[in-house]
């Protein structure tokens, strides 16, 4: 008795065949895995712009790109979480690998996440990892505050970025590791500041192992050619003059882009008018949302079928739930502040507050055009940017947060001390 | 045995077992299906105002209106999931179907859907289906490109439009045929162009089975009389003239609104102002969220206690998932475009981003009003609508795309060609 | 073995005794529940600066702060909830329960509840609870509707408010009671008017047994100070001149802030400008989502496991389902009517939208700055607040509705009669 339509987590498990490593026993040791070079083939060093397109379509339409990828990391690990902790968690696991092409694209067609099926929001597939070379001692990774001061603008009107995009262990709090995708070895990727005008000359390496982008939201290229994506070892490089002031948001572009940004890759690109704005102190905040699966060997990779079910684990500004609480920002009676909120979500709108304090300004524009005055709260949409102001008249501890409270109650909260 | 890296459509497709109509179960044939007619008593010919009002009341606070109709539909077929897959999904089923009011109301009272029990989620009360007198073969039913042009004002100031609401099959994606309700046979209906101040001569004709009517965003009229709902053979006229600018939603307002609007009775509207906007390419881009059951007969219906999960299986412009990124929208260098982009939701913000690109003008109010300039990303409201524009002046390939990736990737991502 | 009042779960290995109310055997019978007095060491009249930080971190990072207090009046049901309904949900029952402090905290560190699991979705754990002196026969809770009308501004520039923070059941359905944590015993709490610049003298006293405090999103002045929660019997006091216009969230902002905006209190303060806006019916609606535990003693509980889900049970303007449907908002032709919409939450945004109407005019910053145009639909986010205007030339019977209908249709619909 078959579903003609999506198969039942339940009826998997009679289908299955053996996997090809040996997860399925119980008491199985299992070798440390040495991945094989993925094999894309429709990811040309320099994709047509068919190609790509057709590939982005495919893995939008899939809902997984990366499918057995993560996995193969979690099998490493003895007797951690590769073995389902359900019979359902694991009739979906093996499901998936061992399936025939035809059934893991019936299973992914139907986006059988949407289902509310525990055993498939706890599945391991579709979850990042770091790269096989490197140490993966989570004890290692040091816990470190993200400044979140908006770095100076240079004086020469143009910058040069050389970065390289590395799949690395982040702790983002005290009691977690992560397996992040990044720009730079951080989560969220280095703070950039340009004025609107300036040249940006950007280089991107690939140090990970599953292809990689650059996508600038402030940029006007053509993303086909200057957003590709490039293999392990390769490069892309491109310029790009910021057109418009504005908080943007930057992040990978490989499909699936929710991956991507989800496992960490996205930042902010602060770009400053030509005429300056009133002086102030100046912040940055990237609001994104984790998705994470279970430890392997004490890191939690990010998973991307709880991506789609867009219910996170923990909310951050900044890339570590509530760092702000413990060592908030700090300014002093007088000073205007300015928060570039970029939320790089990946999917719900971050709804900004200070608490004890409105914004007198805010811009709904490019910075200096249209603002706004006497704003309590502003949603900040996925994907978007905005500039809020508000004068630091009086001393005091000032939380900032994301009041969409479900989500804020999650690591959306900092504080701002005004001191006298 | 497991993917390294995306399995691509092309190589899947290879791979699948025919399916169409056999689609290999255990081997059953199903035979065509004949419904009976629905018994909606609440429902009279001309509600008096009390009645619509109570009928609106009350079928929001059941959370149901269309009771047995889509159970019975699924009810028709032998080993499906007409038979709860535990004892709960047992015991809603039963209640739902032979229940008096009484305990039909006190079981819906609790709104069990929000409990995330995957029995009830996957409870089949409550889906769409399309008219019994149709035939049902979703093998004839074809996959079609939504034109997402805006069609060109008629000289005349005035416009006639006389539609039919229409329960039928439509295809959302090569393999996905859906029991949509419809205005004019597809998903969204037509788009309608007019100025500011031009008349518009509505009626709708009920072709369908269940009640329907008209709500057009952009009418100032009486809902009670003009967007009242009409049984079946029946029709309903009205004249009103938009007073503003802007991109308005129209959908079906028959309580349960969430399940006429989430089934597929949505559309856009577009209403330029009197003084025209700059010359432009004009595209009209209407998003919508999918919440689908398992297929019957090949032909997946609606279901509205997923609509109340508010966690989607797809999302879509136009109403077919990707479809612009296999055949995308095409402009030319130099091409002013101008996106009018109608969220239908049923419920999430689309957070509407080109990649590449920047909006130089959105209009936060009716165009030409309060433009703001320099807009990456901006969140268009479920039920509303917001008018973006953006110069092409280079080439290339651009993705539109709602940033909410979460969503995003559930189908809401298409392609700007630019060409030299 | 519960804690009456339990933030910090690092102490709860600590301080875990035995339960007064024999709640650990399974068949017992439960007498009714004495409450003690919770010691709360940490929350001392005056927190230092680092104590309240640290206190609001540990809550949110934690994820729940009154873990036993709803638990224990779940208790008072003999056969109640208290008793897992399956085996999962007695697993992790028993886990939050009699777990060890550290056990607790992990548990609750890996944020379970966004994992779809039904079992831990229906925890009885951190559920709202009315004070226990008072007699909770729900049976003599009346429905009221609440009077959505702005009231008039005093005639003298400062108002005088005496708050009590109360712990009493409300009833927000004909057939549904709930634990309510509350201002002046109603939800939403009164509705606040006055015109920038004012003076407004708040005192809260709470006659709770739970912590409380008050943060008026219209006032500048330092939360440590101001907003800092009070014990039951105390009070705090401050004065603020709101120096805005809008309209405005106000709040418990004790730890977690979840909880308390969750559990019911909430409302609005109207800030009219200094001069005044064009002559109006003014109307106040405050939007809030319910996330309900199972009944006990036939009172539902709010249950913080659920709201960290976010996904609702049912939606309200003014704190009751539908209530503006059988009871509507009645105004005449010719009347301008201004909506003040605030947007409570705690998580989700409001598509504001009034069937059959546009807003001539909505105000983006504060009234009347930035006026736009020919609105059918904003997004008012959690936390925030908006002002909607639109112009009755027409008599009807006009739905007013959250247009994200998958929450509308929990409850967020109203109407507005409009009489000739």
């Amino acid at each position: 008795m078959y579903e003609p339509m999506a198969p039942l987590l339940s009826e998997l498990a009679d289908r299955m065949t053996p996997e090809p490593n040996g997860r399925e026993g119980d008491g199985e040791t299992r070798p440390v895995l040495v991945l094989k070079e993925p094999a894309i083939p429709e990811m040309a060093d320099q994709p047509t712009m068919s190609s790509r397109r057709v590939f982005l379509a495919r893995a939008s339409t899939l809902s997984l790109a990366i499918p057995g990828f993560g996995a193969a990391l979690a099998a490493c690990s003895p007797g951690g979480t590769a073995s389902g902790d359900s019979s359902s968690a694991k009739a979906a696991g093996s499901a998936a690998q061992g399936a025939s092409g035809a059934q893991r694209d019936s299973l992914l067609h139907d986006n059988a996440n949407s289902r509310l099926d525990t055993a498939v929001a706890r599945s391991e597939h579709g979850t990042s990892s770091i790269a096989p070379g490197m140490s993966v001692s989570a004890d290692n990774v040091p816990f470190r505050r993200y400044d979140p001061t908006l770095p100076p603008l240079a004086t020469e009107r143009s910058l040069e970025l050389q970065w390289r995009a590395m799949e690395v262990p982040v702790r983002i709090r005290p009691d977690t590791v992560v397996a992040a995708w990044t720009f730079e070895g951080n989560l969220p990727g280095p703070i950039v500041h340009c004025r609107a005008g300036d040249t940006i000359d950007f280089t991107l390496t690939n140090e990970g192992v599953v292809p990689h982008s650059m996508d600038f939201h402030a940029a006007q290229v053509d993303p086909k050619v200057a957003f590709r994506s490039v293999m392990k070892g390769q490069s892309v490089s491109f310029t790009f003059k910021p057109r418009w002031a504005g908080a943007f948001m930057y992040h990978c572009g490989t499909a699936p882009v929710l991956m991507h940004i989800g496992s960490g890759m996205f930042g902010a690109l602060v770009v400053s008018p030509r005429e300056p704005l009133p002086p102030a102190r100046e912040f940055v905040l990237v609001q994104n949302e984790f998705y994470l699966a279970d430890a392997v060997n004490g890191i939690r990779p990010f998973d991307y079928t709880k991506m789609l079910t867009t219910l996170p684990d923990y909310l951050a500004f900044n890339g570590r739930p509530n760092q702000y609480v413990s060592e908030p920002i700090r300014v002093r009676v007088g000073d205007r502040v300015r928060f570039w909120v970029v939320n790089c979500g990946p999917t719900h709108p971050c709804a900004y507050h200070v608490v004890g304090e409105q914004f007198d300004t805010m811009y709904l524009g490019a910075p200096p055009g249209t603002p706004i005055r006497g704003v309590q709260t502003w949603d900040v949409p996925a994907g978007g940017g905005m500039c809020f102001e508000l004068v630091c008249d009086i001393p005091g501890e000032f939380p900032f947060v994301n009041h969409g409270f479900g989500h804020a109650q999650k690591g959306a909260i900092g504080f701002l001390v005004v001191e006298a």
